[in-house]
């Protein structure tokens, strides 16, 4: 491709709204253009890597037994009213009604369409297992769209359904799509990490996301530097050691009040009375579907909503009003553990064996200091419903946990019975009997993927492509178009690398040598191809755009150096 | 690919609701399933096809120089606005709000969102010209969906848009859309015709469609066997000849009324008089943009409201009220030319020199005849209006035009200035003008060029693919999956063709070879190989889909008759 022809508009500047690297190189690189929030155009560049990408996911899925399909985007609202999701996905699903006032949403996701499917067309445990698969337009009017391909509201999504006899087939069929996303993840040049994820209300069981290792990632992963465990923050657990007791701590105290006037937060507390906010344990007040609940945890660390709902067996969690707070007998700011008699409480294992620790007195500015957990909070039910806080160490072999930021770029979940019992997808065994079939889910957010390659593989001067992704393998710059020696070496071997199967850039536009090379350092692919002075004697400079190393080559060594450099 | 776990349901009866030929084939084929009227799922074998379409797309529209990009389908309504188009388009056109309750449209077209991204991109003559393209799902909420793909509510399409600096700039472009056009189209295998067609008020000036001939068409191609010339019935143009008189005329009378009681069609009049409708002037009485006006044209033909309106140059073309009939003095049924002073008229050439003719008498239950156009009407502005006739000839050799069915599969369009002045997208010319970009645009129905490909081949028991499309090149079948001999060799045959290159699909379920063999036959792809009883002599027996031709090859020499026939 030439140039000069290419719609490749580059940007000098960093445009003003583009918060993450990847959307800033995108837009300045001339992949992409936003259309309107969250909606993106690819450019023809843009467009070439996102191409590879979907080859390589294809490749992958084919190899692993999954068999390629297309959905519609269109789906008839009985569809999701038949599943439940028609309410419960909020305003998240885009609708829209057809001429005829018939409801259609704009697909989500598919598992209404691709469970009702298979349940009209698979009929006997002959057919199972099955595993489906598709790349196409996923539409979600997320709240805050931003960070450009890495949330938007119209986005290319890989997503596949597994269809099981039983839940040992399911483990073989989510064991399979879990290797391919490994094998898609490492071609596209990921540094990346299977996570544990919480499975959420759906009652399946296991859940891992694909978390690709960048700061502007907005999940937080917990993971051992010694051992294989990770979990994003929702899911991971740790053990937590609580050491010493706080400075105002007197042995063998009884719990006593204390004047704290106006001091309603952990953190004016824990100044108040100069201790640590680990010795202050935390009383939150909630309404758990409709019920009233304290937790306890520490007051360093943070309640894990999932797993309180989980815990508790319960759909929502909302904090309780002050005057909610009032009616249990308490004063919020000052809620305490001791003398709430008729109101269920629950602890996190955090606060197991405090002493000398400080709670609210259940009035309006006083605290309780001295509190001895075990001796004057009774009988407690304890549970893991904290964040992971920094310092708790591995659950497997105790190493101290570390924390990154992610973006989830693939997911895998075991979905279990869930839309094959709701919409009727049911097989006759070999004894003739209706089971309902055992489901996965998989899903590969494409477009995502390119944001986050991007976020791991750039410098200061641009994109760094690996050479799977590079939307060409080599950017050809001539540097005087009017020179015709230059142009005519040029031009030669731009149709010798062509014919050799490679994938040429040619910057044959009328721009100052300045402007070329700041293009072709930005637009990142790996080997720029540099004919300028030289061109007389048949020298070419090549440079490596990851390595940064350059070197001068006779056009007769080119071809055996590109087989090297690309094999 | 093993067909026992492919997911391709065959039905062995034709679905009911199921009209086209293509429709019914692609159902019992397993090649798609509706999910919503107009809206369908590709199962595997049926992505496959389109796959191999889009592929042959890619490679011609790129040899053609136009470079591939993608756009959403979520539209801002704004920019809809900005063309005028959000109003016109109608209910065709798919809306729907955000959570923010901004109005989008679901893309029926591009012309809006590229014309804005090229104004915003390109701004001097040196980026010009440009042809961009994109293989993406459109949404048309037609009316009455049907036949399948061949009128569906979301498909898949081609679109192309091309961005010149002067009128001849848009020639060459043009020209090179249609050459790829051609190349496509005969790669895929159909039988088409590019016809000149109407470019209606957008104010183009060349536009050809191309048409894939079948009888479930829902367009009238005319054509000249004789010549090139081929056109679509709105835009086809033909000769005329008047021959004889009617049976009731008499030379040199003067117009006489005639007692036609309640006679008030052709038809009728032509019966009650016992005279041919060529020997009839209709005369239509209809409201141009608020204007009445009286359109004369033969008995036996038709208006042609397309070319109507362009001679009249209105928008909106209705027919009178009885009303407004008598307010112009005369009577619904039997209007006529003579009397009626205050009214524009217009007349098809095809009444020029007619003589002895009936035209109505403006007056109820009377005709006149023995009407002379020539002496009795006056003046009159002739213009052609007409639907071209059966028996016209050819305007350019004068040969007899003959008649067929066409289904549209693609449509090269001159924009000219429409959407780049309406949009404001110019370029800076070498005096430093500002000029608007002159555009084409060009559409290929890629979904439903696959359902017109199986309108032209197949016969009664199936569909017969084209080698370039065919999803898979061979069907192995294995005629007993229990014959251990067979099984082996049908595996060594699987693996050798599959190492070879050949996309294989190999029948390996436990069905009575009945089944298998109707099955392959629906399924239609090119060479079918048959292990069966003399696996033991390594025999294979081979049948060509297309030719039904049969013959049995030593397994020895498979491969070098699969590199002929495939050649």
């Amino acid at each position: 491709m030439r140039q000069q022809r290419l719609l490749n508009p580059t940007l000098r500047d960093v445009p003003g709204d583009a918060e993450a690297v990847s959307h800033q190189l995108m837009l300045r690189a001339g992949l992409i253009r936003q259309l309107s929030s969250g909606i993106y155009s690819y450019l023809p560049t843009g467009l070439k890597a996102l191409q590879h990408i979907q080859t390589i996911v294809r490749e992958e899925m084919d190899r692993a037994g999954a068999q390629e399909m297309l959905m519609p985007a269109l789906h008839p609202a009985e569809l999701w009213k038949a599943s439940g999701r028609w309410d419960v996905y909020g305003p998240e699903l885009m609708r829209l009604q057809d001429r005829g006032g018939r409801e259609f949403a704009l697909g989500a996701t598919h598992e209404e369409v691709i469970t009702t499917l298979v349940k009209d067309e698979i009929h006997s445990y002959k057919k199972l297992p099955l595993t489906l698969y598709q790349i196409q337009t996923k539409y979600r009017d997320e709240r805050r769209p931003r960070f450009g391909l890495l949330r938007g509201r119209e986005f290319l999504m890989k997503d596949a359904y597994s269809f099981d006899r039983s839940a040992s087939g399911l483990d073989v069929s989510y064991q399979a799509m879990y290797d391919a996303y490994v094998n898609i993840f490492t071609r596209c040049g990921l540094q990346f990490r299977a996570v544990e994820a919480d499975s959420g209300a759906i009652g399946g069981t296991d859940t891992h996301e694909f978390m690709a290792l960048a700061d502007v990632g907005e999940d937080t992963i917990v993971h051992c530097p010694s051992c294989q465990y990770a979990a994003n923050l929702e899911k991971a657990a740790g053990l937590i050691t609580n050491k010493g007791t706080s400075s105002i701590d007197v042995p063998h105290a009884q719990p006593t009040k204390v004047h704290t006037p106006g001091v309603t937060s952990i953190k004016q507390l824990s100044q108040f009375l100069s201790i640590e906010s680990q010795h202050i344990i935390k009383s939150v007040a909630v309404q758990a579907d409709g019920t009233p609940v304290i937790v306890l945890l520490r007051g360093d660390l943070e309640i894990n909503e999932i797993k309180l709902k989980h815990v508790l067996g319960v759909d929502e969690i909302t904090m309780l009003t002050e005057s909610e707070i009032t009616a249990l007998g308490s004063v919020a700011g000052f809620i305490g553990p001791i003398g709430l008699a008729s109101v269920r409480v629950i602890a996190d294992n955090s606060i197991q064996g405090l002493a000398g620790a400080v709670v609210g007195a259940n009035e309006a500015d006083y605290h309780l200091q001295h509190v001895d957990v075990q001796r004057d909070l009774g009988t407690l039910t304890y549970a893991d419903i904290r964040n992971v806080g920094q310092g708790e160490s591995c659950i497997h072999c105790g190493h101290e946990l570390a924390f990154a930021k992610g973006i989830e770029v693939g997911h895998v979940f075991k979905l279990g019975t869930k839309y094959s019992e709701g919409l009727g997808a049911s097989y006759t065994d070999e004894n003739g009997l209706s089971e309902p079939m055992i489901m996965g889910c998989y899903g590969i957010g494409v477009s995502r993927v390119l944001a986050a390659v991007i976020e791991q593989h750039h410098d200061e001067r641009g994109i760094i492509w690996p050479k799977t992704l590079a939307p060409y393998s080599i950017h050809l710059l001539t540097v005087q178009v009017k020179d015709e020696t230059q142009m005519a070496l040029s031009e030669e071997i731009y149709h010798a690398l062509t014919r050799a199967g490679y994938s040429v850039l040619w910057d044959d536009r009328e721009e100052r040598p300045g402007v070329k090379f700041n293009d072709a350092d930005l637009l990142g692919f790996p080997l720029r191809l540099t004919i300028g002075k030289k061109a007389n004697e048949r020298m070419v400079e090549c440079k490596e755009r990851r390595s940064d190393s350059a070197y001068e080559l006779n056009v007769e060594q080119l071809l055996t150096h590109c087989q090297t450099f690309f094999n």
